[in-house]
């Protein structure tokens, strides 16, 4: 298995990776120690220990692709500090590479490398996939209630997340705009038995409202456009944008 | 022909488009008209009429790819406005093949619907094209003396300029860094026998205070890393950075 068809939104709110030269291999997130197989599988192919150390706007496990964000950072970023001279592909591939082996996502890293709203025409990194993407920008509101595992689901029978998904894109492809991509997101993740009671609740109740919102898949999370959350009055809402680029370098 | 191999680098400082619904085609840019034929042929494709207004902290005909930035960018929003429900990918190749056919230019669509600093591994747009990047950023600094024709030189005798491009590509993909794209570029302008004497004057200058300075192809224009230009005191000197993702729609 080499990745995943699909599609997605990427956001303005996301993932800061620090990398450094370290005796010790240690990933921090957010101030606090974490295991993170995908980062491991990266450092063992570079054959270097170093200290990671992200920050992230995005709740952990609630459908965000922060590990495979992580991963990604810390494969830009362990290339420039060490310096390695490995391309920006070479770099997507291995942190892709890491990420499906590690079983924590299927097409994050691809997705969230290119930026926009990124369509995954053809599974796989920059070696073999094939990416489109929906040609617009708009803003988005997010709500998580909690966590749902990644692993458990794609190791579980995926026979009908793959017919409802395939189903899903061949019509985004028809018609790739945004309000679209949110339309069938709720079509796929209802046809796949993805959603949970609290989600649902949510994104029934923004339709009332004449919003359009959808879960973050795999996460307990609901994403809406423009002002689709505060429009009901939820708590904790928080507002960003699609993020118009890809992952890329800081300046020092 | 479709499109050609080559590396450069997408900046900050760029061109925005807006597209309205009109009853006669007009192009303005920074607030006069100009005639644009790779936006004409965009139009054509798309069988409307509309009025683009682009502005530019860019100068035109100066090596920054400035025609090719309206072209894409009219292709992009015009699919907002109308809308004509294309995907980007869809959307670049339509812009790369106005320019290509137009003579304008044969990789600066595909390389500024990227962003970054790309390389055209393989030529042509999203259908049948390669990219790759330099994973780096950085402050660059530009001074413009004047303009060249692109047309011109892509329709003279090419093969120096295919022999000199090859390998400075080759010796890009082996350490693919932002200095060395630097060094690599000096190296093939001047191979391909495009250097003016205004450009290696201040290029050499630039050097010889140990900084980093190339050539924008084809313009009077000298591009710099960091402080190469401020550095020796040269005037009207702008700055921005390595623009981190490609061309991308705005919220209205």
């Amino acid at each position: 298995m080499t990745g995943s068809r699909g599609a997605g939104i990427t956001l303005t709110d996301g993932v800061t990776v620090t990398v450094e030269p370290a005796d010790e291999r240690t990933v921090q997130l957010n101030g606090g120690e974490i295991q993170m197989a995908p980062v491991e599988r990266v450092m063992d192919t570079f054959g270097i220990d170093a200290r990671v150390v992200a920050e992230s706007a995005l709740p952990l496990g609630a459908g965000f692709g922060v590990s495979g964000a992580i991963t990604l950072g810390t494969a830009l970023a362990t290339n420039n500090v060490f310096p390695l001279n490995r391309s920006e592909n070479e770099l997507i591939e291995l942190a892709h590479i890491a990420e499906v082996e590690a079983g924590t996502g299927l097409g994050d890293v691809v997705a969230q490398a290119r930026g926009g709203v990124p369509i995954r025409v053809e599974p796989g990194g920059p070696s073999h996939g094939t990416l489109d993407g929906v040609p617009e920008t708009g803003r988005i509101e997010w709500v998580s209630f909690g966590d749902l595992s990644t692993t458990s689901i794609l190791s579980g029978d995926t026979r009908l997340l793959s017919e409802a998904g395939e189903s899903a894109l061949a019509s985004l492809r028809e018609r790739p705009t945004l309000p679209r991509l949110f339309e069938l997101g709720g079509t796929f993740a209802r046809e796949a038995n993805l959603l949970v009671p609290s989600v649902t609740t949510v994104i029934n109740e923004v339709e009332r409202e004449g919003g359009t919102a959808m879960m973050a898949m795999l996460g307990e999370t609901v994403v809406a456009l423009n002002t689709g959350l505060s429009d009901i009055g939820v708590d904790d809402v928080s507002t960003c944008q699609v993020h118009s680029g890809g992952a890329s370098m800081k300046n020092a």
